[in-house]
């Protein structure tokens, strides 16, 4: 399909890639009813590894089957799905070619002690990403955990093995563990601090959470404060994370975090949006809801992303 | 893209396939104007390879520059853009993700000598492939060559690398060489010959050329009659060989050959539809018009393959 | 150094490539006197291979020793050195980082019988390119010879190889052997497919020998005629040449041949320049004359290509 | 480019290199307004990993973008620019081939907890460096660690990978960790220490900090005594850094620490020069400055490093 | 050993070589009676391989015995002893470390038919050569036979990998086949190319035969003739070979060829010293004597080299 301006403008940023890469980027770019805008909207299923089956399906049971989240993203006309190995393998042969899919290559779950290290198990590879035919491998790190340098040197390499390939690389950065507070791992000093890594580290897409204004790091506070950055609205929140993501040459989504009401659902759309983000990354929010009501709220993010909402 | 019910039909006949490999076909058979159909409308450029420059694009010499054919393929909305190593580099990254690609993995050339033997040079790899984000890998084999056996050793390797990651294979099959007389080349036996073997050598996409009513081997003759299959019409034609091509389980697509009328290019595909083809692969016959004529005629040409010229 | 307009627009035609490859490219456009203008002046000296140490260096003894040519080519100015592994060896330390340097890859020799066929043995790999700090690696190929699919086959590994690492690939495409006249070797038709061919292959820089106004090709002929392709003047044929070269995306230089008379070069350059070509390739012409009388000419090929004679 | 007599007898000292490497020492020696001079001034920007976007850049928001220290390093005509993969990868195809690159391979960061050890991820690879054509790669070590073996085991192995394929090797030694005061980080006796294990280790190019008269270990303190080793200023510093650096035989640069005020940054330099190190490596003291007070301040260190001020 | 100024300069000569390599070369260069000369005497015993033992060594029956010929060229004085594997092997242990040895790792055989082509066998590796703590490997090459190119692909892989390790190489450059006449064997235009080639494709020491005043290619003649080369003695002739050899920068010694008489050897070595050349690898003239004589033999050609005769 042909590119529009804006979404060629976005690939052009990433000029250390190969054709592959970029085409991949593309694919998602241009996927659904975003297609075209620079904006995504992404479901991402892997609840079910981090939280359990029940606290992640029970609320909408159709959740329980892997095929329900392939037809919702489908249906709503979103840009990409995300899932690990096993998911993914459930539906990929139903689904092939039907949208862009991220092949989450590393979980953690919560039946993980509090002894057990802040970390994530590598649970799929770039082979298998290639062989279901996913247009992209998504990787956690945990900046501030003790084994924050050892999921560094993971994603390095298979992120140099999938460009290499033709993948891209989705990294969610998300702050925990011996280095980080409670209220720091939403403090958007801690927040822009996970965007900026995961570019460091050569993520093509980097999601993150939503910030607080709280600043975690005494250093930061007193550069934030200096600078006057503005961190009084979400929407100023969401900017800054944008410039520390190489001013903007770096797509990033924001995660939507627990289920909550559909408003405010919108009202982090708009600020993420203003704020000059590409888009949401939005999971329970959306298969915890009935179909029904997921496609209409999904259906409201699109008119929102696209500036009709 | 949601496939429709008739690309599903096609893709679960590739039921040995990975994903990947379906998730490519798919995005070819949901490309463009024939998206959905069933159909496809394929531009290869390697002609520059088999006859030379002047010969391919001094006729219309804007086809000199590789922009030029993705950017007809793109335009004309066709399913997918062939081409050897070189020309898909130079195109590969300001079209990345527009159109699906298929990197031409091996070629000939109209330099070699009447000793060299019927045979092409392996010109690029899967690697390749994946690292300018090609749909599928095009091999071209000549049954009847002395050199075929090594053809088929050499297409059967790299399909089998190519599917492990995911990118479908297209098979040239044009029967040449020191056991196929030069009317045996285009006789109707032969041609569904080749077809068949592309598909026993496990190609998801065949491309032969449209057949005569000759029969080049007695012994197929006496089959022929003994069936009485009907081979009068090319219609006909084109209903045994994509007969041959697993009973309909495979793409096959048919080529065009040198330049010729609109109206002949026309019937070639009305006769193609109607015998049960996939659709056509097309090159001089576009490339070598202006781009106007070709843009036109390449509307045409979706016209009949929708049923509605 | 801050590359030109002019050197960033040629590199913006390498899309497919990493920065590495380019960054290479750009080392031999930013070096020496014609550095920024998009034109190039490379010393070549394989004739020792190819012909023998008499015939190479007798005509200026000087020669016999590696550094001579180093330093001609750094002290004239020019745009890279290339040579066989031996001599690269000899004065890789003693020269390192002050001129770009391109390793042939590939060597053939006079002492070849006339039934060993038309080949070259493959002398040196990657690995030395990258130990030695060369710029690229030169490969030699020889359309229409019997062994020209092999030779494909050698290159296409070798540059596969080499652009991964960051080394760009300069093809020498000579057309000889049993598909080819002695008139027909320097014919434009099988020139302008020579530099096709190589583009095809994917080189970064074509190496091809100007031309004469013969046509090898009956089928070329009708084409070159019917499309009223100008061959008159040694401008005209190099232009058809470039635009064989992907319609000038490709760096396209030209060989001098054997020792003529220094104005007979000049016309060369002339005619390379005004028909779009990048440059010469210029050995036994300036390494067989006195370094007195080398450095003179080179000199005034710079200032043929800076427009200025 | 043409290598002056000192840079050659710098080249020289590295006499267990090939080609390949020296010819990458060279290119930055050659580099730049002190090209030729032996001296170099370096850009590195990996602060955003170690210190984070708002510390990093808030100062001068240009530096959010990845180009504007291409641009900087560029147009102050510095001998090279040293970043993380993500910052490199942002750039590299804009600026190919125009400035010297060390790719720095390995990093920490300031989220991580005082029970995380003293250590540092690998972000990047050698075949990262070649795709993006980088000089080096940089490593930081800190002696002193607890890491500190693992470390060196880890550059080791990519040294020698890095010198195989003709890339250098800049080693970053900062003590730190479980064996090293807080201002034993700075003791003369202890930065002596770090650049002669940098030596030790391999290192082509050496970075350390600029000590303090404090000597740590009362061991040595007692040899600097009995030697009667000059310590008073801090160029006499250097020169017992420089010499513990193979007595000057590997280029040995300093670098400046936090931001601070224009007149120390010359003081320093001037010591540096004085005491025969080979130059700065200036990161938050250049690009969080206004880039024309960056290229003023540039500029005034260029004259200094040639003995103009 | 301290080596000479006349060793250091030698060894000054391959500067792209690793210190390995080079302490190779200089362990030979300063072994023996000849050590620190620059001059060199080598046992070459694989004539049993080339003719079979008894016209190798019943004219000498200690000769049969491995033993005899390490022990001669120790007792000797000589710089280096070189073998296939067989007999290295059956005294390796025995005189471990007391001379220099050159693993010969191709071998031809003189069982061989007219039709079998001009080829040796690859007999040995460097594996082998290390773990028998070899100083070289050395190779024959068959300069105008139809198998030439494989044989040159052969000893450029094997020299890599020796080179590496470092171990040096040693080249046999024997012209002989189909682009040969018998006279052409020992011409010296084609002796000079065939040391030419033998530098050219990366040896460290390059072994041809003595020529004669024949000129075999017309080309060469007439370029040896414009030039007024000197080819009316033996040692004008070496002469012309060392030039050949990159102007003096590579080792090259001479072999003796069949038995002859003691004058006739001892003629042979001063027209090679005369000539510039580095001596002698003198096999049947010294084995195929007794003991006592071949003593005597090789004590004069010492003195000859060292101009004592």
């Amino acid at each position: 399909m042909k590119a529009t301006g804006t979404v060629k403008k976005i690939l052009a940023n990433y000029e250390g890639e190969n054709p592959g890469v970029k085409g991949k980027l593309c694919q998602m770019l241009m996927n659904g009813k975003l297609a075209g805008t620079g904006k995504m909207i992404i479901l991402p299923v892997d609840q079910g590894f981090e939280h359990g089956p029940a606290r992640s399906f029970a609320p909408n049971p159709e959740g329980y089957d892997p095929h329900y989240h392939y037809k919702l993203a489908i249906d709503a006309g979103l840009s990409a799905y995300a899932a690990p190995l096993g998911p993914l393998e459930a539906g990929a042969d139903t689904f092939a070619g039907q949208i862009p899919t991220i092949l989450k290559v590393n979980s953690a779950n919560s039946l993980m002690s509090g002894t057990s290290g802040k970390n994530q198990a590598v649970t799929a590879s770039v082979d298998d990403a290639l062989r279901l035919g996913c247009a992209a491998i998504g990787f956690t790190i945990y900046p501030g955990s003790d084994m924050a340098l050892d999921m560094f040197e993971e994603i390095v390499e298979m992120r140099k093995e999938a460009a290499a390939k033709g993948v891209a690389t989705v990294i969610w950065s998300y702050p925990r563990g011996e280095g980080i507070t409670k209220e720091g791992e939403t403090a958007i000093d801690v927040g822009a601090y996970a965007a900026h890594m995961a570019a460091l580290l050569g993520a093509h897409i980097i999601k993150i959470k939503l910030s607080t204004d709280h600043i975690m790091q005494p250093e930061a506070k007193k550069s934030f404060e200096a600078a006057g950055i503005d961190i009084s609205t979400q929407a100023a929140r969401v900017k800054e994370c944008v410039r520390s993501s190489f001013d903007g040459r770096r797509i990033i989504v924001f995660s939507g975090g627990a289920s909550k009401g559909a408003d405010a659902v919108y009202d982090d759309a708009r600020a993420i949006r203003d704020g000059g983000g590409n888009g949401s990354i939005i999971g329970r929010n959306s298969f915890q809801r009935s179909r029904e009501d997921a496609l209409e709220m999904l259906g409201k993010l699109v008119d929102i992303y696209k500036g009709k909402a």
